[in-house]
């Protein structure tokens, strides 16, 4: 096989129409692309088998959400402040823009690429410069080992530095702009939301959503209900979310306006186990824990789930469970296995909320890319919305045996309270209900100790004299027959485009007679089209039995591509193999005399020839799984020589 | 059957989390909905069947774009400037806004209602203020016969009149604001789009797309070539759009953020008959052509498809294709056909480059409601961006018989032209090769006239001396073997949650021996789920059987819901009726047994008692259509005893 090449990648996925920059008549604008119909289906196709995986298999509450969100709701979750990059600007053409963790990283290792050249020159490893890829700006410099390591150090951690630490690392290191050598302004943080304006008034701000979770956790209340107040379960949703990206580039793998499927899933703080564990506990992943990390490596170790969770490598079960249940998914898509790694995040890289989180990294031509995010969110979301809007957002589980409990509580003597402290009580009443347990038995202490009075502070900050008669501070026992909780939440969250490039990439590869002839071999579950119905040429001859047949797979809700275009069967077959239609029927002089096909394999493109109905139950076999490649050729003799005329 | 009482269902909608507002927890914001699980599923049904009866069915080539549209592309299709409505505010609480044609006809209506009412008095038929409905604002007014007349003719225009006209009516009619009574302000015009900025400039301003359709006009160049240059040729896309309504009201038939399903039919201007209309000729519509409405009436025609294209009432064969398909699917859906017409746009509504257009109204308790547009835009779209973007969006047919034709052509004499008229030749110039062929003779003759000298102006205003040395104007015979046209496109467009909630209202209906028990009698093919899983209760004798049968079940890909709360198993069964669940399967102690189970349908309630395989191909057989509930129970013996205990 070749070795892979973008651009002739990308010269197919054009030709074929799988994607393309959106308005590109206009000029197209970075980070928005539009999916033709092979893309398209290729989506909807992946879609539908996340949906089967998760949804119906295990029972998930589908909701289809908002995109337009207002700001409020935005602020409460943390986006409005934190939901940002670093960009830095060329000082002069301040057009120029660039997100400042991105520009770095690129700098230094092409600083570390030059490195390498000058000392394989020193190897004696000459390489021309001719030999060079075509935008490979680097040059022969050796570094001292100390800049290297500096550097290699920088590249690990530079997405989680701040604006002044990245500051001085464009200062420290003399990094320039890229296109005209000047100097970079002082990093600004830039929010990463499309912002507008709902309604007439021009007063309500909104934001396009950055992800579909926070109206899944709007809407908690109401799944529970729907879900007759049982615990634990999940809500899901698949829908369109937007990042304002400072300057995308990469293609499908960093984009403004995404389609992403999120999961929910609620569970108790205090279990997280999964009833379903056990039947994924033997799979091995390939995971990269903090522990190799933080020596500085990313190999990564191959480990049962089951083993990783017992070790507490991963968390908990629940967290293991969806990690397992994730490449599953997507080694069931195509996704290659030795391409995929699960890296945890490390302590300084995850959202200050969450307390466990695992990417799922699948490799391609821009590298290890970040397709799953696997975070449990705690409670966080849960209590900022339901603290900024005063509606309960708990679980209510009745207790098999109450429980008991004693704790300290205050007792406000009214009587004496208000007519004492007047117009002052406020304040000084805010502050005492404020009080935990430890600070009312210091409070029972003070008054004890002063003799029954003491100073408190009000909520105004002044100081206001108290004594016991304003209050009583006791032991008291409880009994509830009801506990009450805000549940956790274990977070898989699909970037479905670039889950979808990425297979591209994996399924890519070029006939060994032949490098201009491309073969996507999708698996026929997420192949855009089925079946390839050709014709032998466009013989008026062909025809009605074309037309009869694409009537009766159609009927079978089979997606078929007619082609019965002038070109020569060889140049059709080959188109089709470029979309990864996996199988072709086709029609020849033969067929019209005695009603039998041919059906082809994409990847051998190996045929056979049958009656029509034996071809279409063999299809419809294939296409369901009930059959493979290999059991169709050992059942029936493999057909050479199609007639040409 | 009781009469429809829109508040019962909205709770029962509600209940079930069919739909909520969004962000209801922050208070909701008017316009923006939610779909809960069956809501959600309900709309994946839709657009399932949708996809399948246009798409697949017609081979028409799919798209997913870009809602985050540039500023420039939507300025080209005339949004920017014309895709407005009028609002009017409260001249006193300005943050009281309201759109103007809305506000008029409500108020209008509300007269004629009070004048009804008053007439009504005077006839004897006295109507007690009590039974008036809760929100009736009306007032017994008798109003002067043709005033009645002006409001009944102002309602039906109201929606086409512009700024001055609906001041006028404001100010002639004395509206006023509904809530304070205070004046109105003058009209203004709102721009419906939703505006944000891309990228970290802040320059580039974008909209969220009004419509799907601008994005596929943009890639026809790359459809055309897809399908192998064939025409005529249909593109589809099913998405997300937007609309900033001044004030939404009426649920989800009026929302600022909605799905949609658009095709974009591209067709040859002088042939737009259909391959397929034979299939639908026959099919009788109830069509509202502008013949009746000129009239004042909306009183439909029922008229084959066939007859109304013949006589011209439909323009042509494509635009009457697709309402013949329009009206399969909607019915398939569960549409009630005698609540459903086709009403023609009178040409003062149409968008000025219309040439016909047809809406399909589905009757609800809002009234006759547009729930899809099918509409000739003629070239008007390719025609915009081509000009605008220089690009060629045009088909380029290989003609059998080559054209030859005349044509007065105009030739420059270049060594003349420059070296004469020096800095100015370009502005002339292009003077010059801007004349059609009639301006050209013109020319030629005022050449002649002037004894070869002559004036004509430049692209700058200004005149210039030219004589006929600078150039020749002759006839030129041209033989051309390929026609170049740019092709008409007739759209149907549909609102998806405009059909799914007049659906639910047509399905909806309340158990004769109690109102309490609401039904949504969605087809199995709709239903959110197909199949309700139920043991007689949570006895734990159950659980084994359940779950092998759910397992059993979803295998076939089949949406089921389990219910094994503790609530009686009559209460399941309402619920799952309020659900439109069409089936459900009990498990008794019989079952655990003898391995027998009870199939329930939702609209009869009746119920057969089968061994589990029985049952189960008896639901395949049903929910794949391969045969009915009234051929089930001629089969099988109707099962009436359900054992308790």
């Amino acid at each position: 096989m070749a070795t892979f090449n973008r651009t002739t990648l990308e010269e197919v996925l054009k030709k074929r129409f799988f994607y393309t920059p959106s308005f590109q008549i206009y000029g197209a604008v970075a980070g928005f692309y539009d999916y033709g119909p092979p893309g398209c289906a290729l989506q909807a196709n992946i879609i539908d088998l996340w949906r089967r995986h998760f949804i119906l298999e295990e029972d998930m509450l589908e909701m289809d959400g908002s995109i337009m969100t207002p700001a409020e709701v935005l602020k409460t979750s943390g986006h409005v402040d934190k939901f940002t990059d670093w960009m830095v600007k060329d000082s002069l053409k301040t057009s120029d823009i660039y997100r400042a963790d991105h520009l770095i990283k690129q700098e230094l290792e092409t600083r570390l690429e030059g490195d390498k050249q000058a000392r394989a020159k020193l190897d004696g490893n000459v390489q021309s410069e001719k030999s060079k890829k075509k935008n490979d700006k680097s040059q022969m410099v050796k570094l001292e080992d100390s800049v290297k390591a500096e550097y290699e150090d920088i590249i690990t951690r530079i997405s989680n530095y701040n604006g002044v630490e990245i500051g001085e690392v464009i200062r420290k290191y003399n990094i320039k702009s890229p296109e005209t050598g000047n100097d970079l302004t002082e990093p600004e943080e830039f929010n990463l939301m499309f912002e507008s304006s709902i309604g007439p008034t021009g007063h309500q701000k909104g934001y396009l959503r950055p992800e579909t979770a926070q109206g899944q956790f709007l809407n908690f209340k109401r799944f529970l209900e729907f879900n007759n107040d049982k615990m634990p379960f999940a809500s899901a949703s698949i829908g369109r979310s937007f990042r304002n990206e400072i300057s995308p580039r990469s293609g499908l793998i960093r984009v403004r306006e995404f389609t992403m499927a999120e999961i929910e899933h609620y569970v108790d703080p205090n279990n997280k186990t999964h009833s379903r564990f056990n039947e994924v506990k033997d799979i091995k992943l390939r995971l990269v824990p903090r522990s190799v990390q933080s020596e500085g490596k990313m190999d990564p170790i191959e480990m049962a789930i089951g083993e990783a969770v017992e070790k507490k490598i991963v968390d908990n079960e629940t967290l293991g469970y969806f990690l397992a249940r994730t490449y599953l998914f997507l080694t069931k898509l195509g996704i290659k296995p030795d391409r995929l790694r699960f890296r945890q995040h490390m302590p300084n890289e995850m959202a200050h909320y969450a307390c466990d989180c695992w990417d799922a990294d699948i490799h391609n031509s821009y590298g290890w890319i970040e397709c799953v995010g696997c975070a449990d969110r705690s409670a966080y979301d849960l209590t900022v919305h339901s603290n900024r809007t005063k509606e309960k957002l708990v679980v209510r589980e009745n207790l098999a045996e109450p429980m008991i409990y004693d704790k300290t509580v205050l007792e406000i003597n009214k009587k004496v309270f208000g007519p004492k402290l007047r117009q002052n009580s406020k304040t000084v009443e805010d502050y005492l209900t404020s009080l935990n347990e430890e600070q009312l038995e210091a409070l029972k202490k003070a008054l004890e100790d002063g003799n029954g009075t003491t100073k408190v502070p009000g909520t105004d900050g002044n100081q206001y004299e108290i004594t016991s008669e304003y209050l009583t501070i006791k032991r008291q026992t409880f009994t509830e027959h009801v506990r009450e909780y805000t549940p956790n939440v274990i977070e898989p969250s699909f970037g479905i485009g670039r889950i979808l490039y990425s297979l591209i990439e994996h399924v890519y590869w070029t006939r060994k007679d032949d490098e201009q002839r491309s073969v996507l071999s999708f698996p026929p579950r997420v192949a855009p089209f089925k079946c390839l119905l050709v014709p032998l040429s466009n013989n008026p001859a062909f025809t009605d039995l074309v037309d009869e047949l694409a009537k009766r797979i159609r009927k079978l809700s089979i997606a078929i591509k007619v082609d019965d275009s002038s070109n020569s069967i060889g140049r059709r077959y080959a188109r089709n193999d470029e979309l990864g239609t996996p199988f072709a029927i086709t029609i020849d002089f033969q067929s019209v005399n005695d009603r039998t096909i041919t059906l082809r394999e994409r990847d051998s493109t190996k045929q056979i020839r049958e009656n029509i109905d034996t071809i279409l139950q063999v299809l419809k076999d294939l296409l369901e799984e009930s059959t493979t490649w290999e059991k169709v050729m050992e059942t029936y003799p493999t057909f050479t020589q199609q007639e040409l005329d």
